[in-house]
């Protein structure tokens, strides 16, 4: 097992990482930034770093500093949660160069599953569903209109060296494809020297669903019930569950293969999670696979028993999965909603300042909060607004959603805004009672 | 259902039951005494009603004061919680009478489990094991000689009538035996007006391991796995546990069968704990039955998922139990650390103040705090010292016991003693570890 592992971030994911290890007796270091120097992560390590300033580029996405703090303290592994570095083939493959066991996939997974379009032609193989559109970079104009007229409208052009928002247009109808296709070619060479482009369809009216999985360095792997993250404001998730209660058992079997057999084509060890959209026809598409944990991994914790970032930990070390696909019972439901600092009646403003009363209403059967907060603890301008993960779990969807209601009606968080109302709005939303909310739902809803 | 259920209990408990009602949509009423005016389970009920004074024969003992609230506001039910009235068969008949369902088993069922030698009459006839001594009343001194002498020394004598501490002896050696017999039957005659007189084996180098049932009006009954409560100072439990490692699954069907027997035989209706002492044999003796929701509840629902509160309410309300034994599922281990307002350098005196910062460790999976404590709130002198619930959860009991660790070693209490720190050293003690603590161990340690 590791002599020392070395947590390369902040917030709820630092804390609990910190906590995992306590729990598994391995000494752990935790890295900050100058706004961090009184959180949680800090204060609850065996050590602490300070590794910059404020700005995550001056420290949390700072990978010299970072790696000289692990190498300073002797750390042999570095987890780096979710979020800044863990999807950053680079910084994995610098631990890797160093000889520190980054704690997830290799450099190379990370690099071919962060690049989209190399990602499908390894989906493609392993037969993992696409959304319709072209298999790789468009030939010509001409490809682009016999492709879309095939999916159908409305479809979207990507450049492949896309990023940030360049080199993308939304096509709605035929008649305004040959100036899309024309702007976003001028607007990709502009921007990254390389004018190729790809097409895919737009896809309407879709539920998020996603299949964590995890797989040890000798081929043994498992999945876990499908999770249900379709409530999202402006792609951003709002609420998850487990399971999804529109999928069948033989369904659920049926996405864990698909998903299985993608980690599978690409060797994949440590715990990742292949995303879909499924159509109203119950049909999955390969959306993309996030190679880290998730923020919404709780749920699944919640509902299987199992600890995934023990796990994480221990798969790294080499050692093999401790269970396997028999062990993964679910019992009952689980839900999470995202407590974010900020307000709602503003356009969802970002809001800083100090919390000067917290009340965490820890008790009963299925309730769990992840968070760094504490009365006293100041928010900072400079990282996510997200400050806690309230967890329910019922024996029925109907209790966990219960339990989270009265959650959030006894939960105080003074001093700043949250949108705690925000999401008590949503719990008693028809459209999410009923589990039929699409990923555009809550997104149509504020543009109506 | 019921319309709305009145409380009539404090602390963590009334808590515990206030939040399941809400879970549950069934309108609340809280009672509470003038001290207990900023209490959350009055906070947080639907209704609260003042029911007396500070010393809990003016309030939460106040029988009169609590029916007149129940009908008052409408109420067509009352949980009483544990301690105060559970197990008073005078109120649960007095409920009775004014047609409020009592959320426990009836009045009869009471009595006949609260008096305890009539109790043994009852477990006897269900061929429930019963620690070795006179089955009723002695007839004269030659019987308690001739049983004593059969069971072995030490011994025990008690008031038939007996309450209070009062006519008991305990009796080392046969040559004591005369004296003893003599005082405690003087003793009793002029405490109770009935000189008789009953004997049994003082049990030494036991566990105390009890079995919870439940069972509907319609017969359906289940067991749950045993805890082991084996950790007491002075007969007051410390530290619960669930499954107990040194019985067997053999065992655990076994001591599940007599404990439904039990509950059978007095047509008992509802959550109960059947108590056995366990000696090294691993044979098992009939102690009490507590005819009640027990503080340690918890680790069972955190093994099997079940709310137990709920099922009271959905049991007592007439519907059939809404589990078999089949569903009874255990997975993993519990651990449950009484948190006392204490001052164990002081000869745990009690330790009343305000608690000016309050931190609860609440995140990660397998971690539960039921409490009714918040930042401000005062501990008052009047009640028991109990003020928190923490409970761990794990895949394994090493895990339970880490997570346990790492939990009060974050928790912070300010303000007031507690017996955190206490909780600390029994959890590294190696007779914890290895499991096999008996009922006197802390108390041996104590008084050596």
């Amino acid at each position: 097992m590791f002599k020392k592992v070395l947590v390369a971030n902040r917030g709820e994911i630092a804390l609990h990482i910190v906590r995992t290890l306590k729990e598994m007796a391995i000494p752990s270091v935790s890295v900050y930034s100058k706004a961090d120097a009184s959180s949680l992560h800090v204060q609850l390590a065996d050590e602490a770093v300070c590794i910059g300033g404020n700005r995550p580029q001056e420290s949390y996405l700072n990978m010299q500093n970072i790696l000289s703090a692990a190498i300073g303290t002797g750390c042999d592994a570095i987890h780096p949660g979710y979020g800044f570095l863990s999807e950053n083939s680079q910084f994995a493959e610098m631990c890797e160069a160093c000889g520190i066991t980054f704690i997830g996939p290799s450099s190379n997974v990370i690099a071919q599953m962060g690049d989209k379009s190399q990602a499908k032609i390894s989906m493609q193989a392993a037969a993992v569903p696409l959304i319709p559109g072209s298999a790789g970079p468009l030939a010509d104009f001409e490809q682009a209109e016999e492709i879309a007229a095939q999916v159908g409208y409305p479809v979207m052009l990507k450049a492949v060296a896309g990023g940030g928002g360049k080199g993308i247009r939304f096509v709605e109808s035929a008649e305004q494809l040959a100036d899309s296709y024309a702007q976003a070619q001028l607007e990709a060479a502009g921007a990254f020297g390389n004018d190729q482009l790809y097409l895919e369809k737009i896809m309407l009216n879709v539920k998020h669903i996603e299949v964590q999985i995890f797989r040890d360095q000798f081929g043994n792997a498992v999945y876990f019930p499908e999770r249900d993250c379709s409530m999202q404001r402006f792609k951003q998730k709002v609420i998850e569950e487990t399971p999804c209660q529109l999928i069948t058992e033989a369904q659920r079997q049926q996405l864990g293969a698909i998903a299985l057999k993608a980690a599978e084509q690409i060797n994949y060890v440590n715990t990742g999670t292949v995303e879909f959209l499924m159509d109203e026809a119950h049909q999955f598409y390969f959306l993309e696979m996030n190679t880290r944990i998730q923020v919404e991994h709780p749920v699944t914790e919640m509902v299987t028993g199992i600890d995934l970032v023990q796990e994480q930990i221990n798969v790294a070390a080499g050692l093999p999965l401790s269970f396997t696909q028999a062990d993964v019972q679910s019992r009952g439901y689980a839900l999470e909603c995202r407590l974010n600092a900020e307000d709602p009646a503003n356009h969802f403003a970002p809001s800083a300042g100090t919390i000067n009363y917290l009340y965490l209403p820890a008790g009963n059967l299925g309730v769990r909060i992840d968070t760094h907060l504490y009365s006293g603890y100041a928010i900072s301008p400079f990282y996510d607004a997200m400050i806690a993960k309230l967890i329910t779990w019922g024996a029925t969807r109907e209790i966990a959603i219960a339990k989270m209601r009265r959650l959030l009606s006894e939960l105080i968080v003074s001093g700043i805004q949250t949108n705690a109302q925000f999401q008590q709005m949503l719990l008693i939303d028809p459209v999410f009672l009923d589990g039929t909310v699409t990923t555009d739902y809550l997104t149509n809803k504020e543009t109506e």
